[in-house]
C-alpha cells in the first residue's frame, strides 16, 4: 500500500460512525452491534476499501468488517461509505492483534493483495504464514473459510504451501482470476494489476473443525 | 504429444533391451532386475524421453523407469538411450494399468507435461485425478513421492486441488519454475514451452503412508 498522508485523517476517523473506536469491547459480541445473526465477514488489509465496501452493497445479508493499520489509509476508506449502510463497519488495528478482536464468530476471512514481504527473514510477518493461520483458528465461528487473491506470484505459492500445510483443504484455485472466472467485486490493486495485464492468483480454502487436532 | 509415425517403431522396440516386453512379470520384483536396491523413480508419460534419460546418465544411484503409451513415441525415446546405461528401463503401457506393473516399490513419481484433457468430462483421465491418485498409493514402497510439471494453467490449478484434497502435503509450489530455480533437468515440452515465453509450473509433494485411513 502506497501511502499518502490524508490531512483531516483524525477528522474524518472521529467523525464517523463506521469506525469502531473500541473494537476490542465487542469481542465475541459482533451480532449484537449489528443486531442480527448474519454471517461476519471480515476483510485484513482492506486498503481503500472498494472491495469491502461493494461487498457489502451487494450483499445485504452478510455482515463485513473491513481491517487496515494505516489511519491515512482508512480514512480513505471511511470517506468511501454510503451513508445508511446497515451490514459494513471498520476497524483501525494491525492484523497480528486480530485475536483480541474477534472470538469465534466470524464466517469467511478476505485476504486480499495483502503485503507480500518479498524478504524470506519477514516471510512469517505474511498474513498467509503459519503465524497468522494459528490466529485464525480462534477468529471463525464453524469451519475456517479463507478467500485469497494476490497478484504477487511468490506470496501466492508460499500461501498454497502453507494452508495445505495446515490442512485448509482447497475449493477452488485460479493461476488467473480474470480470464478463468471474472469476480464481481474487485479491489483498487486488482483493478490495476489486471489492467495491465498481469495475472491475478486466487485461493479459496476451508479448514474443518472436525478436521482439528 | 504430436504423433509422427516411426515407421520402423516394431524393429526399435524389438531390438532394443531397454524395453521390457513383459513388464507385468517384474511387477515387485524390479529391484531383482536393476541387481541393486537403489531408489527407484518413474515417469509415467516420459514422451520422447530426453527428462529420464538425462536423469538417468546424472544420477547413477536411482533407478529410472519410464512409461509411454505410444509405440511411435517409446519408440523416439528408446533412440535416444546411450549404450551401457544400467539405471534405466521403458515400458510400452496404458498408465490406466500402472497397478498391473509395481507394488510398493517406487521412491518417486514424475508427472510431466501430461495430457490436460480440458474437456470436464474427461478431468477423471488427467494423470492428477483422484482415480490415478488412489492407483498410486499401491505403487509406493515408503512415503508417496510426486513431483508435476506443466505449462498448462487449468491442469496445474486442478491438480493442486485434487493433491490437496487427496492429503498429499506440498513441499514446493512454484508458479514459473525456470525463474524460480531453473531445473537441470528438463523436458523437450519444457524447452519449447519455456523458450517462448510460457511459465513452467511446478508441484513437488508427499504423502506420508502413517496419514493413509
Amino acid at each position: 500500500m502506497r501511502l499518502r498522508n490524508v490531512k483531516n485523517k483524525e477528522e474524518i476517523m472521529n467523525s464517523s460512525s463506521y469506525l469502531i473506536q473500541f473494537p476490542d469491547s465487542y469481542k465475541g459480541k459482533w451480532k449484537e452491534l449489528f443486531g442480527n445473526n448474519n454471517p461476519i465477514y471480515i476483510e485484513i488489509g482492506m486498503g481503500k476499501g472498494q472491495f469491502i465496501i461493494n461487498s457489502a452493497i451487494m450483499n445485504p445479508d452478510i455482515n463485513y468488517i473491513g481491517i487496515e493499520k494505516y489511519d491515512s489509509v482508512i480514512a480513505k476508506a471511511l470517506q468511501k461509505v454510503p451513508d445508511g449502510i446497515k451490514n459494513l463497519y471498520m476497524i483501525r488495528e494491525d492484523a497480528l492483534n486480530i485475536e483480541n478482536l474477534f472470538s469465534h464468530e466470524i464466517s469467511k476471512i478476505f485476504l486480499n493483495f495483502s503485503d507480500p514481504w518479498p524478504k524470506k527473514r519477514h516471510h512469517l510477518r505474511r498474513l498467509s504464514s503459519e503465524i497468522f493461520l494459528k490466529k485464525y483458528d480462534n477468529l471463525f465461528f464453524g469451519d475456517n473459510y479463507i478467500e485469497m487473491r494476490t497478484d504477487n506470484r511468490d506470496l501466492f505459492s508460499y500461501s498454497l504451501i502453507s494452508f495445505n500445510n495446515y490442512d485448509y483443504k482447497f475449493l477452488e484455485v485460479s493461476l488467473n482470476l480474470h480470464l478463468d472466472n471474472m469476480p464481481l467485486v474487485t479491489t483498487e490493486y486488482e483493478d490495476k494489476f489486471s489492467n495491465e495485464g498481469m495475472p491475478i492468483y486466487y485461493l479459496h480454502c476451508v479448514k474443518s473443525k472436525k478436521d482439528v487436532n
